[in-house]
């Protein structure tokens, strides 16, 4: 008998139909012994309608009184689900109670629509388990100290359901999801990928940021920082399929050191083109011109992500870095009328068109050679790299956009992705 | 300046649009100088909505944790109301604030789908109010001693405005609601109908209970505990009517005795065509007869409303009473084969088409004639009384359910109820 978190997400929820055989998969671990705790998300679209309604009376909401309503609105939408669920749980005739998160409770800070969970009480929760209830409760939601309903942001309930998981040492937690699993990459581009049976938490953190979007990138955080296994699997397989299947299906995200012995080298390979590039050219090399360049577009409340700066000669160098597309053309005008004045540089340059493409393997930590047996495999297709990143376990390179799909391919085809791994260390 | 709490009802919450007239309203208030609470009720169809999912997963909720799980979703729909008016009022330029019953707290037993509140706490209302906030509360709803949710059954928000007048001593608590005021009686039986200015308490509670469907008869028996002074006015009146005109529409619901000096000996006239009368001929009249022939009847669940047993002669008595219109079939059924075998009674027989029709008055507490009055005027019109009840300031009659429109008319014009009361007592 083990302790078992389980989360759904509003697909899985969407209609009563669902809701049903939800409570009959939850059911189906419950009658093989465990002891299950559930974290469903809001009914599919239900956060979107709540949200309406609350921006169709204030537009814009800014203020800390105006986002503390806007989190009261939203969070009933996960309030309906728990309690439909823990109904459709007790049709099956399981014992089943719901809670919200204030009255777990799950405390948060005070940061309306993006707060950070601080503890969780595990006290009711384990009664009600020790009882032989199923407790089912809301994600994506908390209290803060003063009292008031505070949101996690969207995709929060992962985090909740992670958090839960921690906070009750639960031996494992089961996010089910529309994937199922996590694949070496985007199958959609690449038919021969696979679907990795265990990745670690870091190799995850860097997929997920990268955009393979299986998980929010908070929850792998929170499951790495406290150590909770999770597992990605899919909730499209019927409810009655054995137990056993079930439970070693999806990928399992672990942090055992030895499970690095049947890591390969290479996880898998994440990419995006949600971004663009800018490169300020030519600018003088004194202390302090970093900041001068990315401080006016941080202040403008525009992400930066990759960062370069090469060595300079003559005194001047040139800066580069990326930015969400959709910020590109206001962070080009910031440069060009707060930044170009003020600085002295030659040229400001710009490119909405390219893509980010990297590998990610926590083996590559003790394996030198792979980067430079990415950069051989992109110039043998003829792909010019216009920046390079590396870190522990990433190597990260941006290029032209339309080389996306022929890079990933390339690379997957390359590092023999397809095959399963036979012990690489 | 003075502290006053504004109910509106699920029409007036139907919409964005509708919300945002509310808020106006409410901002008209406030800027009058008073102080407001509001207390809304779910959007209009909200909670039918949910509660039908909630029956889709468990047709028939009966345990204490399904009717928990009910009252958890049910109460929901009041959470959105409160969250969206709160920002509707912040959009009009207010600080609002808005409070879920458990935040309150209200207090209420466990009686799940039917709670009583216990106690309000008022610290967190006041200190909101005294920071200069309009405070939104939800209707409908409580905590109970464990920290579950409950709600109060239908029409409960009207309880719970009253509620939270009385614990902040309110100066009064005005209920906006789709008619514009209590009436002699109903104006589309009698056109010459009039709007009463003020109603006792006593006469509110007897035209609610007798199907003069204003108020929620419990919010009524709340007014009058705690002596809340109670405003039912119209919803539909534009947001933007001179203050001083609405604070004098509607009917005030009122306690004060000398306020007895204008009340006419009769306010109004109430009817209902909602039960059937079932008599058991020739009871044998020995003790404990009464009770085991409404016995069976209340252990089916039945409300039994009108009770009446005559004198007996020849050591039998006629037994009749009304239920339900919609239990008359299942009454009975109990009647003919639980209770008819045990009592030796000579005969059951049953009408389903007959009315109530009561004239209602605190006036007649003190004069004579009133109940003859009544029952010459129905003869006058060739009407045969079946029934008759009476208590201090109500006189009521069972009589042919033809009747009931041509009887209602003739008692309007027999006390002069369209013109506006003179000095009566």
């Amino acid at each position: 008998m083990a302790l078992i978190v389980h989360k759904y997400g509003g697909t899985s929820m969407g209609s009563t139909e669902r809701i049903r055989s939800v409570a009959q998969r939850v059911a189906k671990w419950v009658r093989a012994g465990h002891q299950l705790v559930v974290v469903p998300s809001a009914m599919s679209g239900e956060t979107n309608r709540l949200l309406g309604l609350a921006k169709e009376l204030l537009p814009n909401p800014q203020t800390p009184q105006a986002l503390r309503e806007m989190d009261a609105v939203a969070a009933t939408g996960e309030q309906v689900s728990v309690g439909l669920l823990a109904l459709a749980l007790q049709a099956q005739g399981l014992q089943a109670v719901s809670y919200g998160g204030w009255q777990v409770p799950i405390a948060t800070d005070s940061a309306y629509t993006k707060a950070r969970i601080a503890s969780i009480d595990d006290q009711r929760v384990r009664a009600d388990l020790a009882a032989g209830k199923v407790v089912v409760i809301t994600g994506f939601q908390g209290i803060d100290p003063q009292g008031h309903v505070t949101t996690l942001g969207r995709g929060g309930s992962d985090t909740s359901a992670v958090a839960v998981a921690a906070a009750l040492k639960a031996a494992e937690c089961l996010i089910y999801t529309d994937v199922d699993g996590v694949y070496t990459t985007d199958p959609r581009i690449v038919p021969e990928a696979r679907r990795l049976a265990t990745i670690s938490f870091e190799e995850m953190l860097e997929m997920a940021s990268l955009g393979s979007k299986v998980l929010q990138i908070r929850s792998v955080e929170f499951a790495g920082k406290y150590r909770v296994p999770v597992r990605v699997l899919s909730s499209f397989t019927p409810w009655d399929i054995p137990l056993e299947e079930e439970a070693k299906s999806g990928t399992l995200i672990t942090f055992e050191e030895d499970e690095k012995m049947e890591q390969a080298v290479v996880a898998g390979i994440a990419f995006n083109r949600d971004e663009a590039k800018i490169s300020v050219i030519g600018v003088p090399d004194r202390p302090g011109i970093a900041s001068q360049i990315v401080g006016p577009v941080a202040d403008a409340n525009i992400d930066i992500d990759v960062i370069i700066q090469n060595v300079s000669h003559d005194g001047r160098t040139d800066f580069s870095f990326t930015v969400p597309r959709s910020d590109y053309a206001r962070a080009m005008a910031v440069l060009q009328e707060q930044v170009m004045p003020a600085i002295g540089a030659a040229r400001l340059a710009g490119d909405a068109k390219i893509c980010k493409v990297s590998i990610v393997g926590i083996g590559m930590r003790s394996h030198v050679g792979v980067a430079s047996k990415m950069f051989r495999t992109l110039s043998e297709e003829g792909i010019n790299i216009q920046m390079i990143t590396t870190s522990e376990i990433k190597t990260c390179v941006v290029i032209d956009e339309k080389y996306m799909e022929l890079a990933v391919r390339a690379l997957h085809k390359a590092f023999e992705l397809e095959q399963a791994p036979v012990a690489a260390a």
